[in-house]
């Protein structure tokens, strides 16, 4: 086996040691390498409300560290109200943000070791809850390399007649930024550059910009060929031919198969399918939400119009885009019908249209 | 008639007084109202090259008026030179910015009037340079009024069944800044604002901003109900039933109906055609090139990507959004096939698909 037989990442968004969870402040990414310690549960979920964590599995990850952060806590202190303390620490991780399904799911495991657990020893519950955490962060980071297999061999098929390089676009962030591991949509990226040469365009996004930001940065960090352009070209490579696949990531996917994603993503499935180009969703089955039962029952997160027309300095600040006194609208997410993705890769297999059959037997248990 | 019968606006983007070309520079818009002086054909192609004068139809409008001074200019020193000055500065002038067509038409026009007014004196040839830009912007002004009228009755028929304010989104600048009138697409909302209310949403138009910057503030100067999204959320804004027409400028219209405009033209086609909303292309008939015959033939401007990832502070210099390194993409254009236009509307009234016929009587002299 040669070293470039197995994907793999450089980049490491979180660290977690002792009841301090370490995040890399990724709003000062690329232009700093910071980090944020959560220390408490109230922490973390400040960390996830203003994005210095971000990314639906990551989300899921970083809020079980949180609640071990805070069952360490309270033990130091007042070890007789660790259960209250834990079951409001809960609540507030799962009400940080809205759309990302991971989020709860990761919380309602923490909950289930702590009433597994309840009249045990303080100290052991909180071994017992880091177990739990490293659990969901290691089958997180195992879920992301079986993706990245599925969907390198998954795009390869299609690419059979392709002479030349293969380049495939994305949007926003669903890297290695987004999860314990190398990524979903670019986990299946790492995975193809570890077949054969690709190239990858990356959507800025805005207007956070994790494509220009996060996704140029994890990937030139991991030595991969990566221009930046802005959203609104994408459609107008893919009419151009320039795109042979097209990977996202997912925030929640219903049961039927639609797909709530960072906003622009429908977009961009509307110009795949209008081209013929193969538009991919990359995800976990902890993203499948058969709760909701189709895109409309997805609640789409509607962030502070200011945060789109006022840009964050480096340096610390923020630029104005627009006038004084001009509103802005900045819904988060949109969703994508099912019949627009051509594949929902998960780690535990590919689902094609109609994608409920599969997409059920991929959540069940 | 009441004030508010006639669509109008305060925005005025330029001024020529004797050799003296004074633009509102676009680039400081909105933090400042700056003005650059062109007293050449030089000066003014820079102006037009570097984006501190944009928008096709103003554009051609400024070259006409760059001729003029640049005749001052040779006038007052080396008047036997005229005509091999004015030869140059056209050419200049022409090849300043690639794919708006009202640039070289303008130019022509003038250039007609060169030869026209060969061997006379060169103090009256000056003038009858000066009368033929004024012809220029007075058509185009008037033009502007036509296409807002037309637009506007156009699209309210297709509303007759609306409860509530009509929303009608924007992509780029096609306004009071982009004409010397009351704007194209801009003026097809101004001149709706004068049947009854009506909310504007402003695509913000990455990487150059016009629409964050430009038709925010020129909406806002007169006094419009007008909010800034991100380019990406415009296909879910439509999808959730929130926009009720598309309007757009076009920088050239080829002889089928394909139009080319702002990057991100093309995506918001896509999605307005998924939803059956009204996709309307509001320009002069100087826009239409019979010449051209496909969108495939029109030349697509390849800005420097460092224009993506580096953006313009108020007060100079520049943030790097991406990390060092990372190119970037800008292609400034795009093509949206004439299949998806519900619409053209010019001065001379409204084609429907299929375009060619229409257009070709529009654009006849």
């Amino acid at each position: 086996m040669t070293k470039r037989s197995v994907p793999a990442t450089r980049v490491s968004p979180y660290s977690y040691v002792a009841g301090r969870l370490r995040l890399l402040d990724q709003r000062r990414l690329p232009h700093e390498e910071a980090f944020v310690d959560c220390e408490s549960a109230a922490q973390t979920a400040e960390a996830i409300r203003s994005l210095a964590v971000r990314g639906a599995p990551l989300i899921g990850v970083a809020a079980a560290y949180g609640l071990c952060a805070e069952a360490r806590r309270v033990v130091a202190r007042v070890p007789d109200d660790l259960d209250i303390a834990l079951a409001l620490a809960a609540e507030r991780l799962v009400s940080s943000r809205p759309t990302a399904v991971n989020l709860a799911w990761a919380v309602g495991r923490m909950r289930a070791v702590v009433e597994a657990s309840s009249g045990g020893a303080a100290g052991e519950r909180v071994l017992l809850l880091e177990a739990e955490a490293d659990r969901i962060a290691e089958e997180d980071r195992l879920a992301c390399l079986a993706i990245g297999r599925f969907g390198a061999a998954w795009l390869s098929a299609r690419w059979s007649g392709l002479v030349g390089i293969p380049t495939v676009l994305t949007h926003c962030n669903a890297g290695a930024l987004a999860t314990a591991g190398i990524g979903t949509a670019l986990g299946v990226v790492r995975a193809l550059a570890v077949l054969g040469p690709v190239a990858i365009l990356a959507d800025e996004t805005r207007p956070y910009l994790q494509g220009a930001r996060l996704t140029a940065w994890e990937l030139r960090e991991d030595g991969l060929d990566v221009t930046v352009l802005p959203d609104v070209a994408a459609a107008s490579l893919i009419a151009r031919g320039r795109v042979h696949g097209v990977v996202v990531g997912a925030d929640r996917i219903a049961a039927n198969g639609d797909v709530a994603n960072k906003v622009g993503t429908y977009g961009l499935a509307l110009a795949a399918r209008a081209h013929g180009v193969p538009f991919v969703v990359a995800a976990p089955t902890t993203t499948i939400d058969l709760a909701t039962r189709d895109g409309a029952s997805i609640p789409i997160e509607e962030r502070d119009g200011r945060e789109v027309v006022a840009l964050p300095l480096p340096g610390g600040g923020t630029v104005s885009l627009a006038p004084d006194g001009v509103g802005a609208l900045y819904p988060a997410f949109d969703v994508t019908p099912a019949a627009l993705v051509d594949a929902i890769v998960t780690e535990r297999g590919v689902s094609e249209p109609p994608h409920a059959q599969a997409l059920a037997r991929f959540a069940a248990p």
